[in-house]
């Protein structure tokens, strides 16, 4: 008698979704990993990618490749519209697909909170698309600006708006603004970069919410120092394309709005008829599971799990060490064992702003500026996956650190 | 008094409009270079983005970087539209531009032979749309093969045509083949790649017709040795996306055509009331004036120059040679003297099979194989402009030489 292996479907080929198939390798199951994309998105680097330092292809690893050597992952680029939870059914656009055990691994969104005219205006930057569609437009805004005789005009097509002052917002911003000052300035030589502005709106009067007070502070100051106009209590409250208008009343003329001030966990965690929890994420046990369907795991931007109160942030370590455990519980139900709870543990926060400027909390350790900085390359090329792309990230950034210049700069569509 | 330096516009930042540009360098003109994109690009290397092999930011470089320092130039970002040559006025995209000297160096694009139904539904490669598009296709057939059950449909979906046996449907073929039997083999280890067919259409009797009858024989049988079908007296007369239908009845059912079989002038050469030889190609004087308009020169793919009996090739070296007779010729006129007449010195050419082989013809000398093809990496690195992509080019190729990988296999649109 053979008996089949039972399946594990994962959904996302993210950091959560490709370590627990890794962490399944000796495992006797068949791994079905689903993803709508057929690479790997190094999510921390695509500001760059919008910015003009990076290709996209730098950033990306094929999901195929990834998995050469793991003989029972089987990858479908499909897209999961949805599940039958009860008959353990996933929809697949390219078909249905029963399932032993799922996990689901979406990740996040970017989330308008409702402001239907920023979303059709404003750019997201969660994937390669939103990153290339901003280079382009950055670099088309210019070439218009420098055929444009009105003031006024031009100076609306020279003023780009980042709004949200977390992480990816701190990052593009300062990325943003050293493309404008140090690497288009030699491109459009006609041009006059005192009416060019890079501005960043925060709600609340914070930026880098969850690290500590000095190192806010420190973000706030090289931000400033890099011309980037930090606006805090601006909250905004529609876009046409054309004007920003902020809660207090307050206009701003601009043809470039990039919207980092929202992110909501991936539409696929609406319609299953689990219990969600703020930002829409599927509210999990302490082992991981969905309640009521214990073979049923979500992990990362999708899953809401207490700590201390606080759901645990959307970020990779958290979706990372969760995949861990969720393997691991996977691996003990096939073995009749109990599932283990999660405990996260938190290996620090580190955010750049640009040409020798970091903030960097590890335990107690706080620090700032060029140590933070180097600290902050080497993590992240450390971290990308592959020979070649760590290859070519390392290249890039040398080049861009020497020649003070932006490889990427093409206008590839229109 | 001053006096405003006469402008010389250019259309087309290709090979032939740069190297006038640069060939002005030291003469008293104000010259505009007019390009509907903003960088340049490095065509012969395109089939590798097109099967993989190279990004698109590794073959194109801005086109403001390369002028930094030449003041000048001015870049303008815009398409050309059709021009008043009485007036001497160029229409622009973004508004009218008044010349003095023209210079169209406009370029090819894919020439359907008014096969209308071929148009809809092949893929041209003449731009980097073009080659991504093509890209994308061929992964994305690949995961929808790895999917597909039906043993007929996923033979259609693996089958891969190129029509024309020139230099690009040579290429192209080379390198699909060795894209689905060496690289796509290890991705999808479940398909049968004895279904997948890579096939190479040519309407008369010869691959390479400019080559000695040698290097043509040696093309074939290259080619074949890498498992494409070579099919002479093989017309295309219809393709409704589904299956190619053969001018002698034959059918051929695929999901891929990639169209190599003719080139023509760009469109702009159509409306500007001048006459046109071959594939749209206005015809030239001698020192590649237009008749009747001493201000306007025409060079590249877009004129028409007999060279006894044959109009010139459409080539780079034809390009890049008649550039520098077309910018001597301007600052001739400046100066008060006659205009001399363009002769071509034909350099020679080269065209690469894939690896390991090559095809070379240099005046008498004419020979095939490994070093012919290590003389055509050494060539066309050499002539990539900017270290940058040539540093990137050099690490694609050996990485892919030693690692039989393509680094680039993202699907990165829908």
């Amino acid at each position: 008698m053979t008996e089949h292996p039972p399946v594990v479907a994962i959904i996302g080929a993210g950091f959560g979704g490709l370590r627990v198939a890794r962490a399944l390798r000796d495992t006797a199951v068949k791994i079905v990993l689903i993803d709508r994309h057929n690479y790997h998105l190094f999510q921390p680097l695509l500001y760059q990618v919008a910015t003009a330092g990076l290709s996209p292809m730098d950033i990306a690893y094929p999901v195929r490749a990834i998995f050469h050597n793991q003989p029972n992952v089987e990858f479908r680029l499909a897209e999961a519209t949805g599940a039958d939870l009860a008959a353990k059914t996933l929809r697949l656009s390219t078909g249905d697909l029963p399932y032993d055990y799922l996990v689901l691994a979406v990740g996040g969104m970017t989330h308008y909170f409702g402001l239907d005219s920023v979303a059709k205006h404003a750019f997201g930057l969660k994937d390669v698309d939103d990153a290339v569609a901003i280079r382009n437009h950055l670099l088309k805004i210019f070439e218009l600006a420098a055929q444009e005789s009105d003031t006024e005009k031009r100076r609306a097509m020279l003023t780009f708006v980042v709004a949200g002052g977390g992480p990816t917002g701190v990052e593009s911003a300062g990325a943003l603004s050293e493309l404008v000052r140090m690497v288009l300035a030699k491109d459009y030589a006609r041009l006059h970069f005192n009416e060019a502005r890079v501005v960043l709106l925060e709600a609340t009067d914070r930026l880098l919410a969850n690290f500590p007070e000095s190192l806010r502070k420190a973000t706030t100051e090289t931000l400033r120092h890099k011309h980037v106009e930090v606006r805090f209590g601006a909250a905004v409250s529609d876009y046409d394309g054309h004007r920003i208008l902020l809660k207090n009343g307050d206009a701003l003329p601009t043809h470039t709005l990039i919207w980092a001030a929202g992110i909501r966990a991936a539409s696929l965690t609406c319609g299953l008829g689990l219990r969600q929890g703020r930002q829409g994420r599927i509210v999990v046990t302490p082992t991981l599971q969905a309640p009521d369907h214990p073979e049923l795991f979500v992990i990362g931007d999708a899953a809401c799990l207490d700590a201390g109160g606080e759901p645990l942030p959307m970020v990779a370590p958290v979706a990372m060490q969760q995949a861990e455990t969720a393997a691991g519980n996977i691996r003990r139900m096939i073995n009749g064992q109990p599932c283990v709870t999660f405990i996260y543990k938190d290996s620090g926060s580190l955010a750049t702003i640009g040409r020798h400027q970091a903030v960097a909390q590890l335990g107690k350790l706080r620090f700032s500026g060029f140590v933070a900085w180097v600290l902050w390359l080497t993590v992240h090329l450390l971290q990308l996956i592959g020979f070649r792309n760590k290859l070519m990230v390392m290249i890039n950034w040398t080049w861009e650190y020497w020649s003070y210049d932006r490889a990427i700069r093409l206008i590839t569509k229109e």
